[in-house]
């Protein structure tokens, strides 16, 4: 497939997929794994991403990285892209990257660096050192506020970097750089902050949205994605609605909510999530009842759970 | 030793040993490692920690994290304690804890979780874990303000923690956990903010601080500690007064500068530091010359670097 077409194949929902684990042993729950990307793919994704931060990426170790990277490649089986997660030093994102690349993924999203400290143009050197590393595409996870956007401007004519997945919510920053980046490198702009943010950034130039809640919930999430493409205000707004207690509830805590709350959600509807592991914990009773709320809101929970 | 006495022994400063990169390869050096912490020592470090944040961690692999730590506990050999970073996933810290522990490490450093989504009992229990799987002490990093202190109140009974370096500068929260965290609970408080922030600190409670500028310039940092624990103001505020250009400098670019300012400085004044790894590119012409102007001040550049 060539980088454009790929590039434009993102103009969807990238499907952060979680790693389920055992509640007992915390171990990666495969046989869960299985059902939960067959669950995405049956009800529309057309991108899944192994190893982002929905799949509590930082809690696996590289080993078990590679292996849910491996996994998700054959579950997935040419059905969608699969784009996974790398990061760490930029040695270790070369040696995950060149994983991912011969277990057959169709591209990568290079995590944003977890060294506390960082440099504009050492920035560059980290993305431009591990993208021209791979034969497969690459996408930027981009969250550093301190950074500017200068740097995306200087990868972006890169040919392998295909798109970028912007998550800082400043809407003028983001507009900005939309325009100033040419059309012809390719690059196509995803929202990185999900439902919630999703058709500000629509409006301003991000044609794919990451989402969590797709994990629970895939039927909303690509009703959100056809109204944005059909823009059918009315539908964007009501389906906003709906999705925005989950979502708050998901940034409560400084965002320590954010994957539990979809593991809980998916338990309770009959998935197969299990628990999150160190350093979250499961959810309070109070915040239990709130998920039950919302899911009885989308008439997602059915009377043998005892809830509506 | 007993864990008390340990704990005692942390009421100096914590020398965060740089990692030195060979300037073309960006391999480390561990020639140039040798030097560096033989020059520590020599100049009066009680306490060396390897894996820090200055020592680039999050730039290495696993693998070279451990054999930094290994290398550092040989060349020590029994000079000063080896306080060994650790950190990412818990079973990955727990991981180089161990090899730590095995290569003869005094005590470990357990650096902020790196996952971006964490709860106060998810965080408690990650730390718990890490402690408990050990037989040699730890010391939290504790940086995420977004956590209450409670966290460290319910870890404080634990025997095998030792210290808190405690890094978020709001110095009402921290004088309060110091008075409320039983004295019998041996704690030491470490500043990790460094010389700036030092003379607050200890004021309300941190015996001991961590030090990146030791690396240059050990005289200074040692002589601020001994001022604080003589309380002679005068030294105290101008030591702090004559190293305030350089911690400010560190700062610069959202901290961006934090190490590569230090290896700058170190290879100024004939130290073998070489350049950082990404995603931090050397200082510009501007910042070197702020470096040596600095080093100028306190007398550190001799005429053979032509800059007196």
């Amino acid at each position: 497939m060539s980088f454009a077409k790929l590039s434009k194949q993102l103009e969807t929902i990238c499907a952060i997929n979680i790693t389920p684990f055992y509640m007992n042993t915390k171990e990666i729950d495969y046989k869960g794994l299985e059902e939960n990307v067959n669950f995405l793919i049956n009800n529309g994704a057309k991108v899944i991403v192994p190893c982002g931060n929905t799949g509590e990426f930082y809690t696996l170790t590289i080993e078990e990285a590679k292996t849910v990277t491996k996994r998700v490649v054959e579950i997935v089986n040419g059905r969608a892209i699969v784009m996974a997660g790398v990061g760490y030093s930029m040695e270790t994102a070369i040696e995950l990257g060149t994983f991912a690349q011969q277990a057959g993924a169709d591209c990568i999203m290079i995590h944003q660096p977890i060294h506390p400290y960082v440099t504009e143009q050492g920035y560059i050197s980290y993305f431009k050192k591990i993208i021209e590393a791979l034969e497969i595409p690459s996408i930027i996870y981009f969250k550093d506020p301190n950074l500017s956007d200068d740097v995306l401007k200087e990868l972006a004519p890169l040919d392998k970097l295909v798109g970028v997945k912007y998550s800082i919510n400043d809407l003028q920053r983001f507009a900005k750089v939309v325009r100033e980046v040419p059309k012809e490198t390719n690059i196509t702009w995803i929202c990185g902050t999900a439902e919630k943010w999703a058709p500000f950034f629509y409006h301003a130039g991000a044609k794919g949205f990451t989402s969590g809640l797709v994990n629970v919930y895939p039927q909303k999430s690509f009703e959100l994605l056809k109204a944005l493409q059909q823009e059918d205000q009315e539908t964007i707004w009501s389906v906003w609605d709906e999705v925005l207690p989950f979502e708050n509830l998901r940034a409560k805590y400084a965002n320590g909510n954010n994957v539990v709350v979809v593991k809980e959600a998916m338990e309770q509807v009959g998935l197969r999530a299990g628990v999150t592991r160190e350093p979250v914990d499961p959810l309070d009773k109070e915040d239990q009842a709130e998920v039950s709320k919302i899911l009885a809101s989308w008439g997602l929970l059915n009377e043998k759970a005892g809830l509506i």
